[in-house]
């Protein structure tokens, strides 16, 4: 079924002379080196190609092969064949399906399990750890050759999406296709260093305030870590470069409950919260009217930062008394 | 050629009642993981078996399968079978051959290219990642099921050797096997977390105290690092824990070159240098009586802290201002 629906989508792209290709908002290592991956190989076949996506191309992804093509907005005229990558729906795309002709046909290329089968053939494999997975399978179903450009980008998804194949969505199939892809040539040493070790300096400055504000409780199992508004005002970073942060507070040894305070506003102190291997953040993050997943939650407290501190500490070191068997 | 070797050591273990497995000092992710993941399949087809490392065990492998069968000192009496796993010579288990019987049969499974060839037969892969690939290869041959004792230990073995399938030595082969493994049923988030996420508390204080002075120059290019005596000191950290702080300067955007100066005593600086694509800091180190790699160097100085930063910054940025292409 899985192969019937690859080659129904190989087919219609074999016969458009053009191709519009779409990824999401915010984008990711996955849905732009998919997108990256399919469309040079669409070039290869001798396609007119356009790949869009509204937003900027984060820094870190500058480096990927082919990335100059992406356009923030759609082509006049539009292509009849749109390939959607990596969106579960068109609002990932800020599209309703009145801003595209009613005669478009729309493929869909997706690994989420949310994704609304919003085209004429809907590829979604939940399955797969990222999109990236998919790409290559229809690369290689269109026979176009495995470039080192392509296999630059589509290895890229797959190690944005795995987290350098750390998380538990990664299987031997991922593996399989990141080893077919070193085959074509791929520098290993360049695509981590541009992907994962751009740090811009101003997020080690916040790393160096939290640090400096780090405290440790419960015997070693709670790190929690501050940044105060004059952190971020002194500092000059935006609130959104605190992202990762926490994971310096919940790597620590004996650590199983990390917290990040955030103070946005003097009465307005943002929570995320980190665990380990047992302990239900959402469970805390919920108390506080936030919530989350089991292992990473948050929530906004409208005290004083202090008060805040005070507050989630008590509640953790709650829950890490009843222990790990209620 | 290679298949033979193999077919070899297998036969010699296949045959023995008995047999003596040993990984080499300050012990490591590959060597630990491959000799627990080749005794457990031994012991699985009835053998006795003994597992030997002088060196304590480090913490984050600690969680390994089995890991608590491996002894410091040698068996009394010594099995006649005797095989070195990821170890290049005798004196890396701190051995002389006179140490061991004369009549000992000495298997030699290793990856290292200045491996010494010591044994009765030796299999040694260069082209291999990690020891774990042969280790995994050698278990197949024996037949033995891949378990999930088994599977940590070798997925463990090839994480390690690789930087989390990062480094250029990582290939299909190592990837293919990395998929096997995650099909055995190990449990990815836990491995990962054991064998990455245990920094030390003093470590982190570490990296605070580095990065409280933390100097950019060169317009961005160059990233330093400073641990004055009394930084060690206040923080009870031994030097060795200083290990990898220097990548924190190295991943700054921008930055090509990072450099980690270390007070041992107040007229010893140690230097550690990285650098990311282009700048050979071999050549900086080896103006100073140091040496390393390309990418990755240190030297002494026997100058007061202010003056060995002064004269190893003075010596980049000329390097810089020489350029690439020289």
């Amino acid at each position: 079924m899985m192969n019937s629906v690859i080659n129904q989508m190989a087919e219609e792209l074999r016969k458009a002379p053009k191709v519009a290709l779409f990824s999401h908002v915010s984008p990711d290592g996955d849905c732009i080196g998919s997108m990256l991956g399919i469309g040079l190989a669409l070039e290869a076949l001798g396609k007119e190609v356009a790949m869009i996506n509204p937003d900027p191309i984060p820094r870190n992804l500058s480096f990927l092969p082919g990335v100059d093509k992406i356009a923030r907005s759609m082509p006049n005229p539009l292509p009849e064949t749109l390939l959607f990558v990596d969106c579960a729906d068109l609002q990932r795309v800020q599209l309703q399906r009145e801003d595209l002709p009613a005669e478009a046909v729309i493929l869909n290329l997706d690994h989420h399990i949310s994704n609304q089968n919003f085209g004429k053939i809907n590829w979604v494999d939940s399955h797969a750890a990222a999109s990236g997975e998919l790409a290559y399978a229809l690369i290689r179903r269109l026979n176009v050759e495995l470039t080192l450009e392509i296999a630059a980008n589509l290895y890229t998804a797959l190690l944005t999406d795995t987290g350098c194949f750390k998380y538990s969505n990664t299987t031997s199939k991922t593996h399989q296709i990141a080893g077919e892809l070193i085959d074509a040539g791929i520098n290993l040493g360049d695509i981590h260093h541009f992907v994962f070790d751009q740090t811009p300096m101003v997020k080690l400055e916040l790393l160096r305030r939290g640090l400096n504000q780090l405290q440790i409780f419960a015997e070693g199992q709670i790190g929690m870590m501050t940044l105060r508004k004059r952190d971020f005002e002194e500092s000059g970073a935006e609130e959104s470069l605190s992202e990762g942060l926490i994971d310096h507070a919940r790597t620590i040894e004996g650590v199983e409950v990390a917290v990040l305070f955030k103070e946005s506003k003097p009465d307005t102190i943002r929570v995320s919260l980190r665990s380990n291997r047992w302990l239900d953040v959402n469970r805390i993050a919920d108390s506080f009217g936030g919530g989350g997943h089991k292992r990473a939650a948050g929530c906004t407290l409208h005290v004083s930062l202090e008060e805040a501190k005070q507050m989630v500490r008590q509640s953790i070191e709650e829950e890490l008394k009843l222990g790990r068997s209620h």
